[in-house]
């Protein structure tokens, strides 16, 4: 599902043409809300009955003719759908360290099913036992506290949907050769969920945190034991210790039973398996924030805490290994996110870049939150070269990919948010260019 | 997890008498925003650490000591959420006919992760080959067409949070005497989840509908091929057929690989495994609405036709089933919906009716999907009975539960939306109460 995309009708007649508003057949995003695609006769994509006596199903499916199955005790995806699971790409089964991403190019809207949330271990997932966890608060405050969960449950909570996004998602894209490899592949460290849990700033007032306090080291309960130094600032923000993920208890591989949740903060910040937070007033330059997760500069020297992730987006409908079926209408949609904020606006070039049309965008747009983007484009079956580019409400937007490389040593992968390009061949096949 | 209320201890400064709005305890929405618990020294849920240096998890837990579990290809909820599934009345495993229910007291948030979505099958679930399955739109149109699911995945999409409700949720509250059952037991027949999918209107569009036509027949391809009859006003506004759900392919028990989603609508209507769509310029009397989802008024006439889903909301944090743990802060959490568009409030009575307060409502409120409202409430440890009202913003709202029964036959269940009441006893038990 979701790989297959037209071949519509072409039809060049004025109403279209009206319609048309950026170059190589970019159509105005509300088109379709105006009818003026349907009114022209573009689409087509169901088949005509002919004689309908006879073909509107009087020849009941073999499932229509026995009872189906049983009712299930907690529900999982339909068997046609086996290949739609995480990505692997150093082999599944392998403990430690890695990751595995998120299959965006098969998928649709903007939330993540639990069973897809990309994963990111130091040294895999714990298996802890809920009624012995405890998160402890220490260091510079007035009474160190210890918060099992059942002491958690009894704060008040909030409900917020954000995206986690690893650090070192579209990594690939850094490299001297386009990858050839699909978007989830590509951009499938970053997947966006509802999240439920107590606001860390009320934690830490129970605590009572001195006034020379700066920071907080956050500490993971798995065997690497996760730590990353955090700004007191964002702790007392938006910060929250996550208890629930899409309704249910969070899941083992997103850090049941808690997590820290830094809306917007690349994703290794957001401690899994949350254990201790210990506030201080200077950073601890943690092994994970030293090792991992710094920038490597052309001059030798790397960058050091760079916490939020900058706007950025993918065109995910079409990309690499699926196929146009000839010239026609068809839907480009994608995904646009950003740690600052709300997404003001996406815009799309089917030309490389010289003209771009403004994508319409799904309601809600929230901020730090996935907003699927939607445009309709009239393909005249030609090579064309098709980008996206988001900009967020505090005006930050993404670099060319020869900008971004520009920047950064060789081979320095963490948050690339260089504008990426889909090629369109003449044959309608989808690859990774860099334009 | 999610069943734990604590013993906080109770403080009676002049500081939070300032922030009671409403008789028995009921504190004002934006308390906690404003720092006024903490202040007063209400909460402390925590474990104070006497000797810090001996307590902040210095001996580490045994899943700290050797490397975790490797990645997987689908994530499933930890081993110790076994119990959070969906509840069966009738016995898991039972095919034909029946409902199970989403287990809404274990859960937080408005999402609900599809492997919990409750089930309401009329012959069971069927087993549909996607590569085989065609939509026929046919009857009172241009040209009849038939869609194949790759043909559907051309056209433009949407993305739209809904709930899904069947007419039967909550029948139980109209029994004589209150059920002794969980709030997910008497109200877990409601859903809400992120679809995406194609709208009804451009499909139709496609087939051109005549003029004469004023309904349109939905037909599942289950086996007990269910079948409704739906204003054709409404397949024009705000329908869709939905092909995904919380972002992967819909899932089975919802109708993979497409289901007719009518937003607000009650959930037969929202016709599963989408077969066939008869326009046609009158109602059919289909079997599944006149053998059901019709109400039994008192004169022995029945109405008919019953098509959105009224105001609603249940408390779910205390409900049945939960101790509260003495006098103490409390958070009062539930879900409030309406199949008429957004909810603009939500009252709370702790005093069986007498006096209410404005619950928070979580952003952002949605039209038609699941709402979750809170509010913190100093219980002072007598016995009280617990309400929650909501309104939506066309003005609908809840009848008490005694004017609900009067206007209907003994024994009519469908749209259910009385006013719920849990009685907190001296003990902290929690039981359903009619008051």
């Amino acid at each position: 599902m979701g790989v297959v995309m037209g071949d519509v009708e072409a039809n060049s007649d004025s109403k279209l043409r009206e319609e048309i508003v950026a170059g190589n057949g970019l159509l105005n995003r509300r088109t379709l809300l105006r009818g003026a695609l349907l009114s022209a006769g573009i689409a087509a994509a169901g088949t005509a009955i002919v004689d309908a006596q006879e073909n509107v199903g009087a020849d009941a499916p073999e499932w229509m003719k026995t009872p189906g199955r049983p009712f299930s005790a907690y529900g999982t995806p339909s068997k046609w759908q086996e290949k739609v699971q995480r990505i692997f790409t150093l082999g599944p089964g392998r403990a430690g360290t890695g990751v595995s991403r998120t299959p965006l190019h098969l998928m649709e809207g903007t939330i993540t099913p639990g069973g897809l949330h990309f994963e990111r271990h130091h040294n895999g997932v714990p298996d802890i036992d809920p009624s012995r966890h405890e998160l402890f608060i220490h260091g510079m405050v007035k009474r160190p506290l210890a918060f099992s969960l059942d002491a958690m449950m009894r704060y008040p909570m909030e409900t917020r949907i954000y995206f986690v996004e690893c650090a070192g998602n579209s990594g690939a894209y850094g490299a001297p050769q386009p990858a050839q490899i699909t978007a989830g592949e590509l951009n499938g460290l970053i997947s966006c969920s509802e999240w439920t849990g107590v606001r860390l700033s009320t934690l830490l007032a129970e605590a009572g945190v001195n006034k020379e306090a700066k920071w907080v080291i956050a500490e993971g309960g798995d065997a690497a034991a996760m730590s990353r130094s955090i700004p007191l600032q964002k702790c007392m923000d938006d910060a929250m210790v996550a208890l629930y993920q899409n309704g249910e208890a969070i899941r083992p591989e997103q850090g049941f039973p808690m997590r820290l949740l830094l809306p917007g903060f690349e994703g290794n910040m957001n401690v899994k398996w949350l254990r201790r937070l210990n506030v201080i007033d200077e950073p601890v330059d943690a092994r994970d924030e030293t090792s991992h997760y710094t920038e490597l500069m052309p001059g030798g020297k790397a960058r050091q805490f760079m916490f939020a992730m900058s706007a950025k987006s993918a065109i995910l409908k079409p990309s690499f290994g699926m196929n146009m079926k000839g010239a026609g209408l068809y839907e480009i949609s994608g995904l646009a996110w950003s740690g600052a904020g709300r997404i003001s606006k996406v815009e799309i070039s089917a030309d490389a870049g010289k003209t771009w049309a403004l994508a319409a965008l799904t309601a809600p747009v929230l901020p730090k939150a996935l907003t699927r983007f939607r445009l309709p484009w009239q393909w005249d079956g030609r090579p064309s070269t098709l980008m996206s580019r988001a900009t967020d409400e505090v005006g930050g937007t993404q670099p060319t990919r020869a900008s971004w490389v520009a920047e950064y040593a060789p081979g320095q992968g963490y948050h690339n948010n260089g504008i990426q390009s889909w090629g369109v061949g003449a044959d309608g096949t989808v690859k990774n260019v860099y334009a």
